[in-house]
């Protein structure tokens, strides 16, 4: 594994904060058209956790260049995905701005600009050669690198491989791009993929959605090859789940953000159990569980909170084919991990 | 001061939290009536934070009474107030109903249930009475004790008190209420006012609103009488307004939740100061804010946050006219406590 330090990255484990100052292409010169031609008065801008800092300079240098009478307001809800628009700013704005995601569903209202990173990713491709086996090989990345997606489809080929890509369904803007919650791009005819992005949260996703492929993670951000590996994930799936069994009364989420609501799902829980609660809530954070007595939680928002953070959680929280395996509906051994299709 | 194990009470010093297991009339019978008049399929239930953990066991009710096709669906937003209705879940449900607090508007969608406290305030009365000076009093209360307010002033009528009471503004809703951001109800012409109610609250808004009155707490609840002391709160807001007067970049917080938002002074501010910031978010937590590389905060939301969570705060937040002080616009010994007008 190579530890170059002059391809030393920007972005944190999570693939979003930055370890470095560096230039991102905010694309202002798009935003001052858009808000020109609305003739807008209040812009919103709304930034992933990891880039909030930078609002401030952003809005700074859209003063510069637009009216005196436009308004910016900088959007302090916290933010993971496209899947969680500031819907409260966006309504209030003549024109929103939503830097850092992929859309997950164009609207009039809404400026999306993706961040592309400008980290060079093929150093490290070449270090993940080696973990390769045989020439079939799948590829994805996430929106930061998508820019680049062509070019490492080519620059495989050039060495020989077969590579299989796809785009996985219209939650997705890009063929080879994966979501957090959403990994269909790698619905492959392959048995080992290659995830080009920094960090571990995506890669992981990926291996518990396809438990059958080799992931091989090209991280060029911090410039590091692993494997994934999703045992001890999966270990506490398993435990969270076994704890549930016992549960009498449940707490069902439904997610209110824009992008992460399954009421379908938590009203079939609801409906076939007396026992069953439906609570909403837009961020769902373990204090705000805390005021509830129940025995444990089913997360029909993001599958994520539920996988990642859960053990933060003071009671056991599943998925929704978690929570049917707990209460006796499917068997222990169909555990999947959970995911995410369509839009808002 | 009275220490009377016989009439301790049921809320904490929040006066929000139950100490014990206490009934409550949630008006069951009212709100059925509600849901089959307007043959609702889907019912909210709101409660304050010390009251939540209720909520699944009034869904279990209203269920045993309603028809079977009637989804209950329970907030698990925070909530501090008729300021902070769960909109999302109001508008997505055909009755909503809002536990604890009384109405700062009225609207046909929404049964406010009050929640009058069963706690005998006559008791701690007694005792208040010795800390009072001359015949002229005032006399307020909140919400929860509110069904009592008109026996309370009759008693210290035939006590031979001359009790001053007013109805505030339109945000309030009785005679003689005040809420943690009004106390126009304590506008009356007597140099004390009785308070009577749990926890220290609302008295201490009361008193820094009303610097010049001598503050009486009876607090039935606890059973205790105390004067309020705003000394230690007075030298935390002079110390907040201290250190924001060398700060350069502001950040302004316009809280997006229904009772809370003021606009006008937030971009007021943002015309007048070219390194002020327009920050919009609903919860206005010390994490949040922390995304945010600003100098000092000036909240034009819950003026409550300001002064009593302040210090959990890594920058000095202050209340809009704190901010007019540290700027220079107006005199330090202007100081007044930020209260609330109007509704939503």
């Amino acid at each position: 594994m190579s530890q170059d330090a002059t391809s030393e990255g920007d972005l944190r484990n999570t693939g979003m904060s930055l370890r470095h100052d560096r230039e991102w292409d905010y694309e202002l010169e798009r935003i001052v058209e858009e808000v020109e031609e609305r003739d807008a008065s209040r812009v919103g801008l709304q930034f992933p956790e990891g880039l909030k800092r930078r609002g401030p300079a952003v809005a700074d240098d859209l003063r510069e260049l637009c009216d005196d009478d436009v308004t910016f307001m900088l959007s302090g809800q916290p933010c993971y995905g496209a899947c969680d628009l500031d819907t409260y700013l966006m309504r209030r704005t003549d024109v929103f701005v939503h830097f850092g995601h992929s859309p997950m569903k164009e609207s009039d209202k809404i400026i999306y600009v993706p961040l592309f990173s400008n980290v060079d990713p093929f150093p490290i491709l070449e270090d993940a050669l080696d973990e390769l086996e045989g020439d079939e090989v799948g590829l994805v990345t996430t929106a930061q690198h998508m820019n680049r997606f062509e070019d490492m489809c080519d620059w495989l080929e050039e060495r020989g491989y077969d590579v299989h890509t796809r785009r996985g369904d219209d939650r997705l803007t890009y063929e080879g791009q994966v979501l957090g919650c959403n990994y269909a791009s790698a619905d492959i005819d392959a048995d080992q993929v290659l995830y080009v992005g920094g960090g571990k949260f995506h890669p992981l996703g990926l291996a518990m959605e396809h438990p059958e492929k080799n992931v091989v993670i090209a991280d060029p951000v911090n410039n590091v090859v692993t494997i994934a590996d999703t045992r001890k994930f999966m270990k506490q799936r398993y435990a969270s789940v076994h704890k549930a069994m016992d549960a009498e009364k449940w707490g069902v989420i439904f997610c209110t953000k824009i992008g992460q609501g399954r009421m379908e799902i938590a009203e079939k829980i609801i409906e076939d159990n007396p026992n069953a609660y439906l609570i909403t809530m837009d961020e769902v954070t373990p204090d705000r569980l805390r005021n509830f007595a129940m025995d444990a939680f089913v997360n029909t928002g993001c599958p994520r909170i539920t996988t990642d953070d859960g053990p933060r959680f003071h009671k056991p929280m599943l998925t929704p084919q978690e929570y049917r395996i707990a209460v006796g509906d499917e068997p222990l051994d169909s555990l999947e991990f959970d995911t995410f299709h369509g839009t808002w």
